[in-house]
C-alpha cells in the first residue's frame, strides 16, 4: 500500500507564481502571479535569480491566502541546484520552519504529499510547498555553460525558468487533496542525459499503476491524469506503457512539459525541471479547477535522481514519481 | 509552535551502522554493526562507497528489527552530494516508497521527524529514515582534490565515513519518539566555510530554545541533549549562546562530531558530515538508550545549508536543526 488516504481533506488554499519571458509566451503567461521579462529577475546571477523566484513564489502564496508569513506553520521546499541552495536561501528569508525535500522533478507533488500529510494529521494548520528552476542554473550545473553555444539533441527538454507554490491547510476552499501515492525508484536503465522523458515514463507509470490499485479508482475517475515534465516523448512512451498494463489514459492525460511552451519543435520535447509542474499546476490548472472545467485530477510529477557525478560514473538515470490526487469537494 | 507531540509515541524498532577504519578507531568502533577496513568498501569510486554504505545501514536495519523489506511501508533518505544521489541509488535497490529529503547534516534528525510523523498518523507501519557521508566524497565534492594535499586550518571538521539508519514503527520496543521541534534556518553571517561549527551552533540554539518553550521542558528533563556535528568550537559556542538565552546546558550536553574521535587534535574539531550523527545515535547513544544509562535524550542534529556554488558568489551560510526527543517509556 503506497496510498495514503486523507480523511481530513486539507485543502489547497492559495498559489503563487512566477515565470521566465520563454514560459510566459506560452500557455502559463495569462495564469502566472508575475511574468518576468528579465531572466535575471534583476540579479546578478541566474542562482540568484532561481532563489528570488522560488521566494517571490513563496509570498505571492501567502498574499494569495490573504494571511501573514506568521500563520503559516511549515514551509516545505526543495530544488534542483546543488544542495537546494534557492530553497534554503528562500527559507531564510522566512521567519516559518523549513523542510529540505529533494526529489528533483517531482519535488513538487513530495512537497504537496508531505505537507497534504501533517495537515491531516493535524500538525499544522498552513504548510506552504513550493519549488522551482532556472534554465540557465540548470544548463550550467547539469550540462554545459551557455556560452560556449553547445547544440542540443532533438529528444531534449528544456528546463523551464519558474517557480511555483501552494498553501495547504485545514480549511478555506473548497479544492482538496484527498490522496497521495509515493513513488518507488525505478530505472529501465536509460543512461542518455538528454532523454529525461524516456527515462521517467516507467516510474510515473508504475506511481500512476499503484494509486489506482490502492484507491480502486481507475482511469476514467479522473478529468485529468496532468504528469511533470515527460515531454512530447515521454508522454507518448507513458501512454504506450500504461497502454501495456491495461490503462487508456490517451483521452484524459497531459503533460506540463509537454504543454507550456506553445510552439513545441522550438524546445524539442518540450519543458522539464522542477519549476516546470510547479508553475503548469499552480496557474493553469488551478485554474480549471477553481472554475469547475476541471473536477478531479490526479498530479503525478516526475523526477530523474541522476547528478553530473552519476552520470560520468556510467550510472543509468533511476526515477521517481509521486502523486497526488485532488478534488473539487 | 514548531514542536509536535507524538501521542501514539512511535517507537524506535531497531537501527543498522557502519564506520570507516578512522571511525572505528574511535568511540563508536564498539557498537557499529560492520567496522570498515577499507575505506572503499570494495567499490571502485568514492561516491560508489558512501552509497554502498547507505544502502548496508538501510538492509542491516531491516534485518535487525526481524522484518522483511516487503515490510518496511517507507524509506526517507538524503545525503550530502549532489541531488542525493547516495539516497537515489541506493533507493534503487529497494522496493520501497522512498521520500528524498535534504537537510544537510540534519538529515537524520529530519528523517527521524517526518517518519515518527507518518507513523504516528498512521500512514505507516514501519519506516527506515537513513543518511550517511563519506570523508573522500565530501572533500572532493565540497573543498579539494584530496591528490592535492591541502592544508586544513584548525577550526575545520573532518567528514565522517559511515552511515546509519533507524526503524520507526507503531511498537516493538519501548524507546519512543515522543516530540519533533522543526528548525528555522538561521544565518549570523558566518562566510568561513571552514567554520562549520560557529555557522550552525545558532541553529541548535534556536531549536533547542523553541522545543524548550514549546513542550514546558527544561535543559534538567533531559538525560543527555546530543548535537549533530557542531565539533569541539562549536559545541563551545553552543553552551556559550543557550547559556546567554538562560539554558545551562554544560552538564548534559555532547556533541556527536567532538566525541567520535578520540583523538581530537588530530581531528582539529572533530567530525560532521550527516553520517557523524547518524552513526554516534544510532550505534553509541542507542547502546546507551537500551541498557537505561540514558533515559531522555534531546537529538539535534544540526546543518549547514550551503553549497560550493553559494560560497563562491559571497553567500554567507544559512543553517538548520531539527530535534527529536526520545524516551525510554
Amino acid at each position: 500500500m503506497r496510498t495514503i488516504e486523507f480523511k481530513n481533506k486539507p485543502r489547497i488554499i492559495s498559489t503563487g507564481t512566477v515565470a521566465g519571458p520563454k514560459e510566459c509566451a506560452g500557455i502559463v503567461g495569462e495564469y502566472v502571479d508575475k511574468r518576468l521579462t528579465d531572466d535575471k529577475f534583476g540579479e546578478s546571477t541566474y542562482e540568484k535569480a532561481e532563489c528570488k523566484m522560488l521566494t517571490y513564489a513563496i509570498s505571492k502564496t501567502i498574499e494569495n491566502a490573504g494571511v501573514e508569513e506568521k500563520d503559516v506553520d511549515m514551509l516545505i521546499s526543495g530544488d534542483l541546484l546543488n544542495q537546494i541552495i534557492s530553497a534554503s536561501f528562500s527559507a531564510r528569508d522566512f521567519d516559518i520552519p523549513f523542510l529540505g525535500v529533494y526529489s528533483a522533478c517531482s519535488t513538487m507533488s513530495e512537497g504537496m504529499a508531505i505537507g497534504a500529510g501533517f495537515v491531516n494529521a493535524g500538525y499544522a494548520d498552513k504548510i506552504v510547498s513550493a519549488t522551482g528552476s532556472h534554465f540557465s542554473s540548470a544548463e550550467r550545473q547539469y550540462r554545459y555553460p551557455l556560452e560556449l553555444g553547445n547544440t542540443r539533441p532533438p529528444q531534449s527538454q528544456w528546463t523551464v525558468t519558474g517557480a511555483g507554490g501552494v498553501m495547504i491547510g485545514r480549511e478555506g476552499s473548497d479544492i482538496a487533496i484527498t490522496h497521495a501515492t509515493f513513488g518507488r525508484v525505478v530505472d529501465f536503465g536509460i543512461t542518455d542525459v538528454n532523454n529525461m522523458g524516456a527515462a521517467m515514463a516507467p516510474a510515473a507509470c508504475d506511481t500512476i499503476r499503484a494509486h489506482m490499485k490502492d484507491t480502486g479508482r481507475s482511469v476514467a475517475d479522473y478529468d485529468l491524469i496532468v504528469t511533470g515534465d515527460l515531454g512530447a516523448l515521454g508522454s507518448r512512451i507513458l501512454k504506450d506503457l500504461t497502454w501495456e498494463k491495461g490503462m487508456d489514459i490517451q483521452k484524459n492525460h497531459v503533460d506540463c512539459g509537454e504543454i507550456i511552451y506553445k510552439v513545441v519543435e522550438k524546445e524539442f520535447q518540450g519543458g522539464s525541471g522542477a519549476g516546470c509542474s510547479a508553475v503548469v499546476f499552480n496557474s493553469y490548472i488551478m485554474d480549471k479547477l477553481k472554475k469547475r472545467t476541471l473536477k478531479r485530477v490526479l498530479f503525478v510529477a516526475t523526477g530523474a535522481l541522476l547528478s553530473t557525478v552519476s552520470s560520468g560514473q556510467g550510472e543509468s538515470i533511476p526515477c521517481i514519481s509521486h502523486a497526488v490526487a485532488i478534488e473539487v469537494i
